[in-house]
């Protein structure tokens, strides 16, 4: 009855892969059958991750080139897309058309309007037929439309360290309409595994700074999700910064609470919302989320402050961007789309 | 002719003092007579701080207990204070009354309000009497009243970080009278020279965390400020996050821009304050401050972006906080105070 | 059946009792049933150590002062000690006395000689008629008097990284009689979570230092158990330096092969000594390990090279030096001590 | 009278060439007149390096091709070469047959013997008649030779911190005619400024790892030079490592006495060596360097200890790579080429 499910890593060679792979060579309900890359095809798993040397069965994977027809001959049931943004739809559709669920990592499916795509991305979206069957799955938040769904589209990292403290603000009706600001910084990993030499070592280390102003891709997914669940359109203003460490988002928002709302009522939303998600770690009133605390887990650790002199709410998150924002979140959705226990293979100290 | 001002460091062993040390060592125009540290009294300077052994006169310069009369024997005309809060009005009277000037780079007579003191830093003044002498030495901002003062309090490092892309647009009056959003990121010297577990280095390696919310001590210093400078109440909320470098601080805001006014007023109003003074470096609009540019040098850099979809200004600086935070803006004020160039011993690479 | 073994964790407020915690927190067949803590007694464990949130059943554990009685009252089978090294023979004779299994961290019951310990301590071993009962547990060289022992000495980490690589060679003979030499780099949690400034973050954080020479404590196991593979005296050079990373220990030594001995024999010995076993890793000849592949896990990779010019054996080593080094060493001995498979609980990506 | 030197950077993009740029910039006896870069031409020097906005005159420099005709035309009478190892030939023989002196930074011209070039590089030198006439640059050892000098070899960052230590001890015959082994820890702006994954900061940040065992390019300079010191063939073993510091480099070497030499003649003739130069600190016996105490300086700190156990003597040396190891020493150089102080534009805090 234990069979494991087949599933495939398509993009393997970045460090959401990584992490991925770390994950599901160690889960028990998922067997790897097939790793990909282009640039790494016939090369063995461990020569590029030695990492991974003698876990599990990492030293029989060798990455072979992304190749649908392969795909569907090695049994894949699930295929994990961790590629590059812009690149997940070649793959999406035929594997959908072969009976393969595709859990996808980047940003290709999560919006619902494709010209909001454009507007954000600065190309057509490339299947915009696709986006209406495809589920923003942040299991805590959309847990209800994973169960079962074929298409899933995995949230970004900055869009889930706002999104968990914010939605159930909104849905609850306890923001006022004026615009929010959001502060995050990220560690470099965020950039991606690829020849750059803005993320040199020497370019990131001893150094903080912000980028990407005034609109950061993740914008759109956050202000589809914030008007989704607020019914209105949200103002929503957002600093990304890169800061020296591997892996962690560390996000501060401020916001103005509706006229008779208190710091109480703030509390009790989040913690009625969040009761019994085991991946969501509530610190309470002026505690502060610490990175180094997250780093390597699943966890979403949030906290939250009233600030009385300026009139605004603060709240405050902490994940790693590899795992809950991207790995641990595919992962935490293979589970619930397959029925297992959420947390699954997902326990790491 | 050129007879150098007598100088004495009084509180010598931490981080802002090490950073004077440096700048006033290889300042043409001072010359250090005394160098106090309670802890450290009798040892050799470069025995505690190694690096600068061979650097100007540090090797023959000998720590020595803080006492007044030793400071006068020696013919200190001016005298630094880098001591922790709360220090400072022991030695500020006593130095004064003896005609030796003093310039405190701790939070002791920055405030000009003895109540609004006691509301922050949790005990009444020590010294009330001395407020309305200090001088809040901001030299960009404040420099008219530096020339000949005997008190010149440096204003913290958050608060530099802020006042500098703030005041002007107060000013000005272009800010629309809602709650400012501020969000800093400091390097762990911030915190000090001190025996602590919680800045270790594993603790802060690989870590990201907000602080001090909702009520940080800095932001009695910047309301006062702040208001000054609009002529009414300005609500701030401002969260500080300690990241992993040595130094620099990282600050980001957020503000509502009043009915009319555009980006390009924001721009001139801060080219126009800031023309010809050497340690601004305005960067333009949507540039953003990188701290590993200013670090170890008397900078403060400044960008700025409007972000029309929130209907919100950001505003971003970067600076040394050991430096134009503290040691580099102390010299630039004794510079002022002295009536030499402003950037004497302060052309750093 | 699988009845969990009752285990103590004594002082468990440090780096390695940090990461002990997670080991046995997530270890199928250990359950904590105490944990101590002389500064923290009465606390949560989760509020010295927040990372643990939620994580098994760390949210229910409590720091209790170290007391043998409690310590039997709640059913303590082994005791694991995490404590400063000195302190351990306290604890030893009453918990053996009481039946109950001890696994040291620290240095105490390493030597087999007491004037060896006073040599490198400074005074003279407190409890020395234990020492003829403790084995020296490196259970990839010291296997077979693991199972069973009652009080089992763990390695240090700098020991661990030299005597994997050097202890099989010595034991074929294969090093000529001249000095070897070796320079470890370890991560700065090597130094304990203790208040100190040298190793605040500002301290280490852009450092690279040596220290500790000529005679650094852990040479003194380190030669016992050299002389005691090679069956004569071997002379050591070892110099440790500090290098900013949180976790890791890389060590590399330089040693001469006897005559007619090839790097082919290194490699034949090495392979031989170590198939099988799950934690070694050998990378094969001119092939260098990374920290970074080792961090967290309970690995340790070996590297070598010949050096045909100077005539000169290089080895090289990485292992965790709180996991290979420590924690998952402790834990490793646990499982052969109670006829678990080896890596029971330390299968971590 | 004070004219100051017409200096031009060729090659100016990269760590070591960034380096030079501030020292020269600020030296108040040269004159920036040309700076090249293939890929930067046309591009303002702050908009690649925007740390040097507003120092000195770097606002008004633009990056140009690299060209001879141009070099001439600016009046360039010293060139500063910071080229890739390999390219400074092409350079070198032009600009030296116009006149202009030429002081390169790369490896091109350290070596006396074309042979031994090919050996190391695997190529044949570009340009073997200019060896002979090329001076290897180590200010406190060949200072005789670079008065006047047309042609000068910066030496490598790794020589530099083995060459101090150990080239007075062999000129005095010290040390025994056995392997000297060298561990170096190097940060790692050592491996320059140009897109590579391996040098990414997610790669390089928690990590410490050894390198390019075992014949490392810089041994072929460092055995001239030692051969050359001590009169005989000198066999060294040297084992690089890469660690997570911006700049720096860390050196440790084991060497044998020879009989009847004592530690006391060791520290006497360090002493007599460096006595009165500037650069060179030495620390004491059992004083162990720390690169944090020489970055940004041009400073070379040197510590021994003589382990008795072992009867073998430790070296310890602690540079700035891109300083003492590079830029700082060619500006040294080019001071005592011109008979300017040896200190002039070097005094760094």
């Amino acid at each position: 009855m234990s069979t494991k499910v087949k599933v495939a890593v398509v993009g393997a060679s970045g460090y959401s892969g990584r992490e991925l792979l770390r994950l599901l060579l160690l889960h028990p309900q998922a067997e790897i059958v097939a790793v990909t890359s282009r640039a790494h095809a016939g090369k063995p798993l461990v020569a590029e991750f030695p990492r991974w040397r003698g876990v599990a069965n990492a030293d029989s994977l060798t990455f072979v080139a992304p190749d649908i027809a392969a795909l569907k001959a090695a049994g894949t049931q699930t295929a994990f897309l961790a590629l590059p943004h812009g690149l997940a739809h070649e793959f999406a559709a035929p594997l959908l058309n072969a009976g393969i669920q595709v859990i996808d990592l980047s940003a290709d499916f999560r919006l619902r309007n494709a010209a909001l795509y454009e507007a954000f991305y600065g190309h057509p979206h490339p299947a915009p037929e696709l986006l209406s069957q495809a589920v923003y799955a942040l299991p805590e938040l959309n847990g209800e439309s994973i169960a079962g769904a074929q298409l899933l589209a995995c949230p970004g990292c900055y869009p889930t360290s706002m999104l968990v403290p914010l939605v159930p603000l909104l849905r609850a009706d306890l923001l006022e309409n004026s615009p929010i600001s959001v502060a995050s910084m990220s560690g470099v990993s965020g950039a991606g595994r690829k020849e750059s030499v803005p993320f040199l070592f020497c370019e990131c280390n001893e150094s903080v700074r912000s980028y990407g102003v005034p609109k950061h891709r993740h914008l759109s997914e956050v202000g589809q999700e914030l008007d989704r669940a607020a019914g209105r359109h949200v103002r929503i203003s957002f600093v990304p910064h890169l800061v020296p460490v591997n892996q962690g988002i560390c996000t501060t928002i401020f916001a103005a609470l509706r006229e008779g709302i208190t710091a109480g009522d703030v509390e009790k939303t989040l913690r009625g919302t969040y009761a019994g998600r085991p991946f969501v770690r509530l610190l309470g009133t002026n505690q502060c989320p610490d990175t180094k605390n997250v780093t390597g887990t699943n966890f979403i650790d949030v906290g939250w402050s009233f600030d009385e002199r300026a009139g605004q709410l603060i709240l405050m998150s902490a994940e790693d961007n590899l795992i809950k924002g991207a790995s641990g979140q595919a992962v935490q959705n293979f589970n619930l789309a397959h029925g297992f226990p959420e947390t699954t293979g997902l326990v790491l100290g």
